[in-house]
């Protein structure tokens, strides 16, 4: 059986609690990480804490992407073993309301980033002939709620995108993963707070991230593409 | 039971054998028909055929879309009562290779046109309290093929966002569908031309406007979201 | 392009406003139709209307059905050139609770049923190289509510016939269908009886049956396997 | 966050290499494990191996059911918090030559007997207010193939079920997890031996096993109800 083990990580959208949780559940791995946001200040704790190097990145801006990998070729660790794609923008509200470039700017966010990451990650990865490249989804990603379109427009297309490149890169050894996060994160938005008699009725980010490590961590025989993650009372 | 009967359509994305079929099949029924293109001289014969009316518009482009519906108000048929979406874009290839602009490309078309003008049709229909907006999606719109990304993206987010207008729009009266069309329409593609022994293994596109006829022509109380039109001999 | 028409039609399990409104429209349509249900007695209005034959038939029940089919392909008719199956059964409350000899009542009537019905079915229609089979589903043939496990997996479980029986038989002629009934039907149901300002919020069988009906007539170059009728007002 | 750790475990279905590799797997991470299937003559040196105990049980046989679970309950574990329904039967073949006692038989064994062990399994985790219930799927969960109905039926109708109990017993504080095996496992069907340059191509039951003792583990704020295991090799 086969025993391969990434030794190194780059995730990007860093900064949430999501992002942070799985940094520390890599780094306590093993594996060598590297963070990647538009706002880096926010994460100097983070990095000290786990070793961590931090870049500055908008993940929409082919440019930028390309000098992010471009620094990573020549740095410490190398191409990432592992890549994690967190960005996501959202606007919502009556459909006849929104502004088109907010639902354009929620594309490029959540999906075309996406995109640009994946290529530049692949592209790396199919020259060792191995890698992993987590997508991070999202209730929307399967489902189009009222007055959401243009998250599920975003996270629809993100979930597209990852079911095409697990088809074209796994035969090439590239374990590709879209995790549906159906609930909200624990803090991480308004109201997400547990009411007394609820716990554990909004996702903690490090059980989340317990999950994408067992994700990168399978056998190439038995790869998971997708699964969700929902707290014991969410209603799906 | 309802008997609301549209009067009145628009099917952007026009030129193709399925624009100009379901055309032909929304006039035989009564509707006036509206067209619209990038290219509108190809259109001349359809035009004069079922005394439609052709306008000049790029449908991922805002300002173009709102010159359309600000046309129509003021025309003789007002705004319509049916719109369907047809419009998409696409590049293949490995995905390595792909170049980032033509992403961008195809999921403004393919995807972004559609907010653009499902936004512009529902501000009307919700004022007359009744309308029907058709979706035109693909085999990509529920599967993402290897090589094929972008176009995967695109149709995954066209679908997110007709599920959202669908939550948000049909208690309001208006019918939003959805449907994949799984397979080669005839003489639309390269090597889409039957072969001896296989008749009606390409989809006629009259036949697929039949069904767009049918979805306009449900009553309210059972409309059909989503549905797939595929040849007999299509593998699935 | 193919001008195939149907001739005859079967609907198993008549008796609802669904069958006998289904009945009518196919009748309207030219065909000549059979009717098969448990208790025939309360068909006879039905049957005097549309000039419709009615066989008494335990659709899970593998001798009656053959006997019923046995019946068809020596009376007027001869072998239906369309099948439909509507019978369920089902039962609801904490899972815990429940009777297991119900839950197996379930399977066999609204699943096993429709393999009993289908194989005869396509048994004739193989040997003409057409026909049409059009199996009834629910809400639960795509998601399993709490408290209704077994309804669930006798739908689920009739999607599943229907998918293999499309792969299998519609390059053959056969053209397989599957409808999601997204609702109550008007007048089916305890409480099913519509709320003052809120018209057509249960399923009109009339207008069900309309979409049958499309079905049924769909060319072969553009056949629907799956589609979902839903009012206006459900929400999904 | 909540720490509960199963201590007890049964596998229904054992004696194939997956039920072997997941009984390892489990008491490897300190449960005590008990084993059911028909014939347990195979499983003496798994049972010493990992001092289980094993039980003779027909699955779909109600009466068995309720013997296993009773026997369990004045062992020395007690009732399992964590029970595995791994039990299949199937036939292919030409639908039209199916023998219809070998559907209903496909039905009862890897759907109806899903039910009765469900149904004890839940009984006893939700007085304890914990617990988690596993189910075995395949590809033909999600997707009915031809020539192979009845599988379909069974494994469809499995998943109805299991959906149904996520919805009713995850707020009870009982996991219902839902795994599609997309594959064929090493060395356990005719074929399933890998060619020369194709390691891993089948999923070996230990790879499988490791995503099972993911999901027991799980924190009951990121459960996972669905994800499917599949080779890198496997296309989809």
């Amino acid at each position: 059986m086969d025993d391969w083990k990434p030794a190194t990580a780059l995730i990007v959208g860093a900064g949430s609690g999501l992002s942070a949780s799985i940094a520390r559940a890599f780094a306590a791995d093993g594996m060598k990480v590297t963070l990647a946001a538009r706002d880096v200040a926010k994460l100097n704790t983070l990095c000290r804490d786990i070793g961590a190097e931090a870049f500055s990145c908008d993940a929409s801006e082919l440019q930028q992407v390309e000098t992010l990998f471009a620094s990573l070729d020549t740095g410490p660790n190398g191409a990432p073993d592992v890549v994690v794609y967190n960005p996501s923008y959202r606007v919502r509200g009556p459909l006849i309301e929104l502004k088109p470039e907010d639902v354009a700017r929620t594309l490029m966010v959540t999906a075309f980033g996406g995109f640009l990451v994946g290529q530049q990650a692949v592209r790396r990865m199919t020259e060792k002939g191995r890698g992993v490249m987590v997508f991070t989804g999202a209730s929307a990603s399967v489902k189009g709620y009222a007055q959401s379109a243009p998250f599920a427009m975003g996270k629809f297309a993100l979930r597209g995108l990852a079911q095409s490149m697990a088809r074209e890169f796994q035969p090439r050894g590239i374990h590709i993963a879209h995790v549906n996060i159906d609930g909200g994160i624990r803090n991480q938005g308004r109201g997400y707070v547990e009411k007394p008699g609820q716990p554990d009725s909004f996702l903690d980010p490090d059980a989340i991230a317990a999950t994408y490590l067992h994700l990168v961590r399978q056998q190439r025989s038995a790869w998971t593409f997708e699964l969700e993650v929902r707290p014991w009372l969410e209603s799906f």
